[in-house]
């Protein structure tokens, strides 16, 4: 089968197929599918509704649905195979890489994930063992223990042997790992070299020795980096003894990149947790709240450091109307300083021992930002408000003190949560934003008081 | 050589470097770059300031530079190739992919993108011209024009030999690509099959035929989609004839990934653009100011509206402690619709021909959290600032009100930018929270105006 085009899966598919999901039309929905990529599949259900979800995946044949389930939301998964019964899960998790085994019997209750670990085959239950003590954030946890090794006294005429051996296993072949007796990893070789080389080469001869190598403790964003520095397409995983534990594939990786994006952006929006199209209005909710009512009760702080200064705003009304330009300037100048600080922390820019020199830039950024915008405030209030030019003069200052002192705190916060082994990103959400709000204000009517009202 | 760990790349090391650097002791250098993988070299000298990097890579032999050369910082990389004279560049780009050296000869001056591509091979000359033509920022920039291929007539015993020939040019061979004698493409091979099949086989009885292409338009964040969405290491671009042009591989796309999900949270930032460790004071100041100019004058609105209300806010002073309250939650809220929308249209997992269901549920979601701030706002404010019951129950609907307003605000503008060719990003800046401080500051008093103050 040849596809012209790439499928769009758009909503008439779906309603096209919840149709005939009532009708029970087994049929018609496999010839469909009988033409679609197993990638296509798995989105298609990713849009159904539990039950629909639930059905469709029970009439894929087993192999069918062993190219399907790893492409499955989470949570969706979950309750597929909450329904299904036990054998039938064994079957499908028997053809999986360990790697997507280990994934699956993780999320299943103990019970049932005992019955798969002992009725699936021997070797890969034992590997899937191993592999579940690694957290899934881990190396570890991203490995596959099924790859294609050889011992070093091999030739390319073994290799070759070995890589037919398993031709069936793998969908790719990256890597031949070159192993020693006590399976410690000493190089690898790609295919290309099996095929550019005479049969009796000895492996050792022609192998890579160049070895970059991760432990099963490495964390999944270091793993993520180094890949991606290097370009490589796989990544041998290690014991402290260097002997050979799995090996983790880009496909993983790109999933893992993607993943962390997106997790940064939701600590940057203020969500406790990553926010999936399926969850209820009350799990939104409740991923949603937590910050929110972070904000009240800063903002509620920010009330009582008005409150205190009643009799200034009673004699000054004027002095009330720019409240939001002091909160959203220093507001979003921090926020600009915490984002950038964040990023290049992550990315390895920034090292601790040189962040004097990073916030003395800060400095000097938000002295010009904040000059620039005072000079316009200034001038705005003037010409518009009729306001006294004193006053103006005083708000302009204390817009460009504002500025500053924000921006050094959204720059300075990450680099104090890091220190405390806390994630810097935190400093992106409405944290940062309700500090700067409360000292902002403090400053504004401390200014005005000491300087205008009397 | 062996590495037993990965190399830090410090703040020592980058110190005892400029040390050597300053000595012009080359030797030194050279023996320590040695044992690097090019990748920590180029990073060593994207550490380096421009004046050390220029001289590092000067004195690089040229096979090394080739390889450094692709992972530098592109505005570092202009800078040190502007020095270099014009028959080094060409000898560096001469043995580089097609991929990487348009985008090399594509930011060189004119004149020396003239010379370069008049000395370096015809073929590549050639190929490189047609890849120029390409935005950067599509397959076709992304492509390179170096694929391994057999005519549909082949067995496997050619395709090996077409590999044993192309070895030296490619680090990796993922696919072997099946043409007709039109260069339409009819499907791909992989290594694996070549080593498991006899070698009299057609190369048609085996090969894959399952294919999924791009043109050369396709933008790059599709691209992406389809790669991580189908597991795909490479992806072959065509023509609309289905002629093939060239490749895209997964290494190219990790860094499409990375630099997609740095845009957006820039864009999130209120930046206009990618700020970079390297920029000077000014041009970071430039990069930020734009929006910092935004929220500003959407908060001399603010500042208008509060002015049109100074009769009502002299007769309730305390009303203008609560301003921060309204402005911070209003902005929270519509920042997290705004956010979770922007990612599930970007995620192709909202359909515009949703959004009416979708909108329903922030609806809800934003009545179940703004009712719980409004409730802890109403006693907190009655038991703390002694305000009128009428008033805090005034000012806990009015919470209400505004949370509400606001998420609505934040979900439906993406879609609004989405429908008129905007990047929905956008809506996520200070664009959509200056909007709500106006809006939602207009409610705040109007309601007051109406209920409360006579």
């Amino acid at each position: 089968m040849q596809k012209e085009s790439l499928l769009k899966i758009d909503k008439e598919l779906i309603e096209n197929l919840s149709e005939l999901i009532e009708a029970k039309d087994t049929h018609s929905i496999l010839t469909i599918f009988a033409n679609l990529h197993p990638a296509d599949i798995s989105e298609i259900i990713n849009h159904l509704d539990k039950d629909d979800a639930q059905y469709v995946f029970s009439i894929l044949d087993k192999n069918l649905a062993v190219e399907v389930i790893t492409e499955l939301d989470e949570d969706l998964r979950e309750e597929i195979l909450a329904k299904i019964d036990a054998d039938r899960i064994t079957g499908i998790v028997d053809e999986l890489e360990t790697d997507d085994a280990t994934d699956i019997i993780g999320d299943l209750p103990e019970s049932l994930a005992e019955h798969v670990l002992e009725n699936i085959d021997k070797e890969d239950s034992k590997d899937v063992k191993e592999l579940l003590k690694y957290p899934e954030d881990s190396a570890g946890g991203l490995m596959s223990s099924d790859f294609v090794f050889v011992y070093n006294d091999a030739t390319i005429q073994t290799a070759i042997e070995e890589v037919r051996k398993h031709s069936d296993e793998f969908e790719q072949i990256y890597q031949i790992y070159v192993l020693d007796k006590e399976n410690k990893l000493l190089g690898f070789t790609s295919l290309k070299t099996l095929l550019t080389n005479s049969l009796e080469t000895k492996i050792v001869d022609v192998m890579e020795e160049d070895l970059i190598f991760v432990t099963p403790e490495t964390d999944q964003e270091e793993v993520a980096e180094i890949m991606e520095k290097y370009d490589l397409v796989s990544l041998p995983v290690v014991d402290n003894e260097r002997r050979m534990l799995g090996r983790i594939t880009i496909d993983d990786i790109v999933d893992v990149i993607q993943e962390e994006a997106e997790e940064d952006i939701s600590k940057m929006a203020g969500l406790i947790d990553d926010e999936e199209y399926s969850h209820s209005t009350l799990k939104v909710s409740r991923i949603r709240l937590p910050w929110l009512l972070v904000s009240l009760a800063g903002e509620l702080v920010s009330a009582v450091v008005l409150s205190s200064f009643q009799a200034s705003i009673e004699k000054v009304i004027v002095a009330s109307f720019f409240i939001p330009i002091i909160m959203a300037m220093g507001g979003s100048a921090g926020q600009q300083a915490a984002i950038v600080m964040v990023r290049n922390m992550s990315s390895n820019k920034l090292w601790l021992s040189d962040a004097a020199k990073k916030l003395f830039k800060e400095f000097r950024v938000a002295f010009v930002n904040g000059l620039a915008s005072a000079i316009i405030l200034l001038v705005m209030t003037y010409m518009f408000f009729s306001t006294q030019l004193n006053f103006s003069f005083l708000l302009s200052i204390t817009l460009l003190i504002i500025m500053i002192n924000a921006t050094m705190i959204g720059a300075t916060v990450p680099i104090v949560l890091n220190k405390i082994g806390v994630d810097p990103v935190v400093a992106t959400g409405p944290f940062v934003s309700t500090m700067n709000d409360i000292v902002g204000l403090l400053i504004y009517f401390t200014i005005l008081s000491l300087f205008y009202i009397r």
